[in-house]
């Protein structure tokens, strides 16, 4: 292991390669589950240093783990296998938009939040909105394909990167896609690597799409005292002409947890809870409002509320992007899932949810983009009950067989990462994951970019305990 | 040759397996450049037989051109390297629309705009709309990513696509996506084979996305004098905040053809004219119309209408749909591009455009959508006028160059085909081109599937002559 590590700190700072046991620590887990040490952490600040780590991580066959902020909430930083961490974090950042272009040009490193706030600057807007967007990068969104309440009608970080940087798994610089809308030349290989959680090289580059900022914004929100009937109101929403840039779902669980974590005045009594958010020209917006309001009251909402200032709409969105921190204060373990049906789907996929906690006797709270059919069924335990664990295993896994059975995926925007690769088979079909793996051995001969992700080892099975 | 052809017979019908010169000759063209005759032409009317013929081309190392009907600008079906042609414009036509979920399932033989008929009679929209969506295949789409007009605010094929069964190259069935909007499950294989051109294997169906039919749209036409201030004013209204569903640009000649072909009434006197559509509620689309219309006339526009009906609307619009048929009226050849540059750079490539015209005493007419930076420049020409065809080679050369010079890409929507794929390492560098071979090379070992494709031989040139 020395050799490698020797090798890297000929060409890089000290500093940038760590093996302090203090170091390594923190760079053990993520926002998912599970603990494992790598053998060192190495930082990149720029693309030659990159280029520089993976020629030596092949020579000496070491896996190599991209990271970011470590928000992922699937796995895709952990160094499963060993090897060294790359954290790209430390990397200088660029933000550099050309509204002429409506594009921006970015290093891993910066911070999606102040992606979209630099666009602002200019009346536009970076459109994909992770809860995590203030401290998650746009390195980690680009491996992961990450989402957002706005995917519902913007679409997710794929539907926003023009062209890439990469560095191959064998260390060459790459360039994919270009600066341009539309760009057919070829094999598109932007798309095949934004979303691939970087087990097919290291992005040091990305020119992002901007869109105009949208002049006014409304937002509603419709409290149920049932929870499918919130789940038949967004299905009737969306095929009634009218496409929200956001359509939340929040249950009972969520709603309490939120309340006791930080009150915003939701109502606790409420089964459910449907925010919904409109963008557009204000004249447009109104009309739009009534009739969002008319489909609300039709399928049964018994209170809708429309907030009378921007403040009082802001607090309704900042409670739904704290469900997540404040359901981890229910129980220690959270395992979060992210389960993707069609839109139809969703009121059936609640059904099966409630069966799904009933028959295991867990805790499973359920929010989530229910617009696009995108709910976060979260199952919340204490890893260190064996017994519970081994409750939630079968839970989970019954989770991810409900979503395929209604037509869905497994992952609608967290990505595969570690827990999820044993059902990948059961969704995607073994000539399915044959090709993916094709492409994967093509590019990384020696496998050392993040191993351990995606692809199910044999007879690999979902493991929630420590054994 | 006779062995794979009777093992074809012998699973297939005999009047599916077709040998006669004059049904070769009929699926020797495309709607680009050149002539190539198959030695068979082989139709598939379900996916069993596709499976069939993909496993005796690889028995017998064959050559296979899937085609639709063959509308494709950049030779995509062209049988270059002998062997069959893959006809599935035979397949029994599918169309089956979900309106709950907002998709539709297809075959591969539907024509693109029955796909989107069948969508509007439930409330809904098929966006992607090339100008040949009455002829053409969505598998012909699906294979080059065709684009159209409502790229600009919807986006092309590509982003309307959620999932597909594919049969690979070896003749295996796959299916990649599924049918939720949302999906991060394993490398995105469907947006890797959307816009392959055929060289990764047939599409035999989609599962597409649809979106809420906007309940209104306004067209509106501006007149110029000056060709450039046409390129100003398409930049201005994009970084103004409005996202309009179309801008198409037509310059002179593009006007006078039209007038000749069918007259519309356009000012045959304007250097250009932008067409826009704005769609959206129709209260908003009168602030907007309003706006578009202010900024038409700040930038220099000397006249601009609004259509008074549907049918002067809608003539505007056929109008626009003739250019391509109507500029062939004008020489016998036409050799038709698809530069595509970052949208601020319009008037710098329409300006190198009349340089290159000039220089090459080439006649160039120039339209397309402006709106995303995506021009179709034509050369009209006689290919059998050696001389003249040498100076249109030099010119469509330069023609690419300046479109990469500019930071811009080979081809927005037609692909790359046979004719851009000499000045494919211009644009993607020699480590581009050959993590796509990789992928090509892992997937199709025996390399049947649409040889001479995208990739450029060693030394290959652009030849548009006859030597």
């Amino acid at each position: 292991m020395e050799n490698w590590i020797n090798e890297l700190k000929e060409y890089l700072p000290d500093s940038q390669v760590m093996t302090e046991l203090a170091d390594r620590y923190s760079y053990s887990f993520d926002a998912s589950f599970g603990e494992y040490l790598p053998d060192a952490v190495v930082q990149a600040k720029n693309k030659q240093q990159v280029v520089y780590i993976l020629k030596i991580a092949n020579q000496f066959r070491v896996p190599v783990y991209p990271r970011g902020q470590g928000t992922c909430l699937s796995g895709g930083p952990l160094p499963v296998k060993g090897g060294m961490v790359l954290d790209l974090s430390q990397w200088p950042s660029m933000i550099d938009v050309h509204p002429d272009d409506l594009t921006v040009v970015v290093s891993p490193s910066a911070l999606t939040a102040n992606i979209n706030q630099a666009a602002e600057e200019h009346g536009l807007m970076y459109a994909p909105d992770p809860s995590s967007a203030h401290v998650a990068t746009i390195g980690g969104n680009l491996a992961e394909n990450s989402g957002g309440p706005r995917g519902l009608k913007y679409g997710v970080t794929k539907d926003f990167v023009l062209g890439l940087e990469v560095i191959t798994p064998e260390g060459e610089i790459m360039r994919t896609g270009g600066q341009t809308i539309k760009n057919v030349t070829g094999f598109d290989l932007t798309k095949l690597i934004v979303g691939s959680e970087g087990v097919l090289g290291v992005i040091t580059e990305a020119t992002l799409k901007l869109v105009p900022k949208p002049p006014a914004v409304q937002t509603i929100l419709a409290v149920f005292d049932n929870v499918r009937k919130a789940g038949e109101a967004i299905s009737k929403t969306l095929t009634s002409g009218i496409l929200p840039s956001k359509m939340e779902f929040m249950d009972q669980a969520c709603i309490q947890a939120v309340e006791d974590f930080k009150s915003a005045g939701l109502p606790v009594h409420a089964k459910a809870l449907v925010i919904i958010e409109l963008d557009g020209h204000p004249e447009a917006l109104k009309v739009e409002r009534e009739l969002v309001l008319k489909i609300m009251k039709r399928i049964g909402a018994t209170e809708t509320v429309i907030p009378q200032t921007e403040e009082e709409a802001a607090r309704i969105w900042q409670s739904r992007k704290q469900v997540s921190p404040a359901i981890a204060k229910i129980k220690p373990t959270k395992v979060s899932e992210d389960a993707t049906v069609p839109r139809s789907k969703i009121p059936d996929l609640i059904d099966r949810l409630q069966e799904i906690k009933e028959k295991y006797e867990v805790e499973v709270v359920v929010f989530g983009h229910a617009g696009d059919g995108n709910l976060h069924p979260n199952v919340l335990c204490d890893k260190r009950d064996q017994e519970e664990m081994r409750r939630v295993e079968q839970a989970v896994g019954e989770i991810f067989e409900a979503a395929i059975e209604l037509g869905g995926t497994l992952s609608g925007e967290h990505g595969i990462g570690t827990m999820k690769a044993p059902f990948m088979e059961s969704e995607l079909g073994s000539v399915g994951i044959d090709m993916m793996k094709r492409i994967k051995d093509s590019w990384d001969p020696n496998g050392i970019m993040n191993p351990g992700k995606i692809f199910p080892e044999k007879g690999q099975k979902l493991v929630l305990r420590n054994e």
